[in-house]
């Protein structure tokens, strides 16, 4: 199968106009199929914020009440989004814009409320991987903002992570898929004080031993826990890297 | 050629749910290939007055400045395009909202500053017909809003009624194209105080006759002009009507 490189990359990148434009650059630069999935949450505190609008946070995660929700779907939807594409395609990547809704992409369900009410926040249940193929091998890039539908007029907010390991799954019957997580480090370390302590690649096995010795803790669990759902579902790698190696490859690689 | 059904509505219509709701109804029962071109000024107004951000307007058209251009990204291209979106899909249309960003399809140029200065308004100088019409063989149901891309980098305010023409002319090669124009009232009118008055069908000639007469004026003769510059280009007919009456094709026409 030929390969296709799907890049997560999270709000800070793409919000700032010097980091978006090198990212772009580097984007335009990995060979092949591609599909780039991005946040943009500071804007949208930002936007809110202006707009008198309170953040809710429990837990690191927004609250999506209806008027948060406009706001993630101007932000998100439109100037995030839109703003890439148009520089994608100055660098002569025919970008496509997308939600999950477009093209009935990604369908999600309202997240039950148990503990917590998230509000308008949905669950991905089904992927369109036929609908994504298909504009992937008509050499279109789908450029995917964190929005999902429910299929019955409603647009809900989903987690960038989980747009990104969501299309991934579903495109992994049609490409070899290499899924790349950004943050803000190289990759998952060694040590967390030393940036260069990069460890080089993962199974479940070494991640089993690296949890129990403490090396990897907290945060990146549940990301690597992530990545090794998406290559039990077909992902064919999972590499998690800072934004500036995404043509590089440099980073963590979970097989 | 196969019949290609383009409708263009109003920022009015689609601000508000309820009469948004009526709209993609009757859109959803149009038969056949379908494009639908939205506007969003009011919205747009709205939502900059909140941010605290003045909306100039000269001889009725938006003067776009940088922070206005960020607003209508937003606004055209998220809030009020996302959501005709999701409204699709909910009746089973395969809608995909688009800019002219988006896969290319409409680039345009900075108007240059004559007597006004328009700020960052484009001007179509390029629509991508044929990327257009494979999506829409492929059953794919575009939502174009009212923005355009320069080719470097910059998303441009566009007018949709302009919008709505450059696709239609673009998309005459590929279809038999019926263009239809909603505004509020069901045509054009032989007498502006009578709504039953409707001239069912205007060429050219009798055009020149009710502008002679008086009876079309004002802002309906350059809608009339651009209706006739459309069929000069190719495109079948051109309908002037009213939102409700798209699906009954009742309203003024031109050929």
């Amino acid at each position: 199968m030929e390969k296709l490189t799907i890049v997560k990359v999270g709000g800070k990148i793409v919000e700032e106009s010097e980091s978006l434009q090198i990212l772009l650059n580097d984007f335009s630069h990995i060979q092949g199929y591609k599909l780039l999935v991005h946040g943009g949450g500071r804007s949208a505190t930002r936007i809110a914020s202006q707009l008198g609008i309170e953040s809710k946070m429990v837990n690191g995660r927004r609250i999506t009440d209806a008027e948060m929700l406009k706001v993630v779907t101007m932000v998100y939807g439109g100037l995030v989004n839109k703003n890439i594409v148009a520089g994608l395609q100055a660098l002569s990547v025919d970008a496509l814009g997308m939600t999950g809704a477009d093209m009935n992409i990604l369908r999600s369900e309202k997240r039950p409320v148990k503990d917590v009410d998230y509000g308008f926040v949905g669950d991905v249940k089904e992927a369109g991987g036929e609908a994504l193929s298909k504009l992937i091998r008509a050499g279109v890039v789908p450029v995917l903002a964190p929005l999902t539908h429910d299929g019955k007029g409603n647009l809900l907010n989903t987690n960038a992570d989980t747009i990104a390991g969501e299309a991934a799954k579903a495109l992994a019957q049609y490409f070899d898929v290499t899924l790349m997580y950004c943050f803000e480090k190289k990759g998952v370390l060694r040590d967390e004080n030393d940036d260069d302590s990069v460890i080089p690649e993962i199974d479940e096995t070494l991640f089993k031993e690296y949890v129990a010795d403490g090396i990897i803790q907290g945060g990146m669990i549940p990301k690597l826990e992530n990545a090794f759902a998406a290559i039990r579902a077909g992902v064919k790698e999972v590499i998690i890297t800072q934004a500036t190696e995404i043509s590089s490859g440099i980073g963590t690689r979970i097989r």
